[in-house]
């Protein structure tokens, strides 16, 4: 892979998927942080007018020389109005996104992306990938996941033996969350923003509020662990998670 | 924490959990190879006889003045005729163990337990967590999992969206396995060895080989993929996975 090209060849770049883990810089690996720092471009998800967690955890790690590439989503929700389409209006973001990392690429400058968590785990870079991995040289670094920074810092250990784990989007309707949590022993919410106050309707019908516990940041400077019960739902962000451990093995 | 005690007062040692990573070495974060290097006292589980897998992955981060404290598992199955009882014989283990640990920590040396991929998802420093968070000071540094490890060498994006991921045991009964799995968007299917035949006749009458892939030791020296429908039974190991992924978000 660091063979010279052949005289008269560009050769072009390598795609790297960074996990960066769920907010500490000190949870990063020593292979991704080795791939950021050899990295001449590092891509980068992030909310128009806001930093991005990706590289808030790693800016203290690049270099002046590496070029930050930022990849800026476009302002939408899931329920637009017709004729607008949210699926559409993601695709093609996706597809100017891919054609900007594709671009450095083809330049012959390997690209990092920087993923909160893990790459293959609700992550943006999956479009990416599904976009580039089988036109350029590839590789995913995996990351420490948002669930078990969230484990971490409760200090509760999250599926015994032979439970089952379910890792479930806080997007979902309000019966099949329901369904879904019923036949769980153990269980990681995501995606909770806007979508709290539903999920935690649905943990109060089936009786689990004690067992939940809820997390915003995790692991970051400004993370905040709180009784579920308590939570305005007005205050939570979208990177919140609510856990609800397997039941202790008493062995 | 770095207080020195009071005088005339010994001060016990930390508890630390650490999560090494699927396997490679260099998939060990900042943060747990900081604490590792600080323990004085290195403990780790394995099997009577064997180096035991997170040991192999740290050792080459070990100083020669470190304890290494082995915590090796009873030879035992879960089905024992009567009037053997797994159950017991691993809580008196695990108790143990504990005591072990217990021991270390009052003569007020901090202890590490390594843990393969991470220490609070079917680790089994979890029973010692459950036994001596209470009592001693305790710090969780969580670990990139085997199933993610697996889907990075795999190179396949693991969930999309709103889709439900299951980590499910391979222990399971057939008819449960199957329930679990038909209700599942994506899943992780752990703790193969002996399970393995009758995880990949529910996976055949779901209809699901084709998108089921089989991944041993992932990110290891001797990692091995190879397809499904090939592997002999009696080759698996239990540190073997398979990974139904998400169907892919066209978007």
């Amino acid at each position: 892979m660091s063979d010279a090209a052949p005289a008269g060849h560009s050769k072009t770049g390598r795609l790297f998927g960074l996990g960066v883990g769920p907010g500490d810089p000190e949870l990063i690996t020593l292979k991704a942080l080795r791939r950021l720092r050899e990295a001449p471009v590092v891509a980068h998800f992030a909310a128009r007018g806001k930093a991005g967690n990706a590289l808030t955890i790693i800016e203290g790690y690049l270099a002046p020389e590496q070029c930050v590439q930022p990849l800026i989503y476009p302002v939408t929700t899931e329920n637009l109005p017709p004729p607008f389409c949210y699926e559409t209006a993601l695709a093609n973001f996706y597809d100017e996104s891919a054609a900007v990392v594709a671009a450095h690429l083809d330049a012959g400058r390997d690209v990092a992306v920087v993923c909160e968590g893990d790459p293959f785990l609700y992550g943006s870079f999956m479009y990416l990938h599904d976009r580039l991995a089988e036109r350029y040289e590839t590789e995913v670094t995996p990351g420490v996941c948002a669930m078990l920074g969230c484990a971490s810092v409760l200090g509760t250990p999250l599926v015994y033996r032979n439970q089952t784990l379910s890792v479930i989007s806080g997007v979902l309707p309000a019966d099949e969350l329901k369904r879904r949590l019923a036949d769980s022993d153990a269980a990681a919410i995501m995606k909770l923003g806007s979508n709290f106050a539903k999920v935690r309707g649905v943990l109060t019908e089936l009786g689990l509020l004690e067992r939940a516990h809820y997390v915003e940041r995790a692991t970051m400077a400004n993370q905040r662990i709180a009784p579920l019960a308590g939570i305005d739902p007005a205050t939570v962000p979208y990177f919140a998670m609510i856990l609800v451990p397997g039941a202790r093995w008493a062995a």
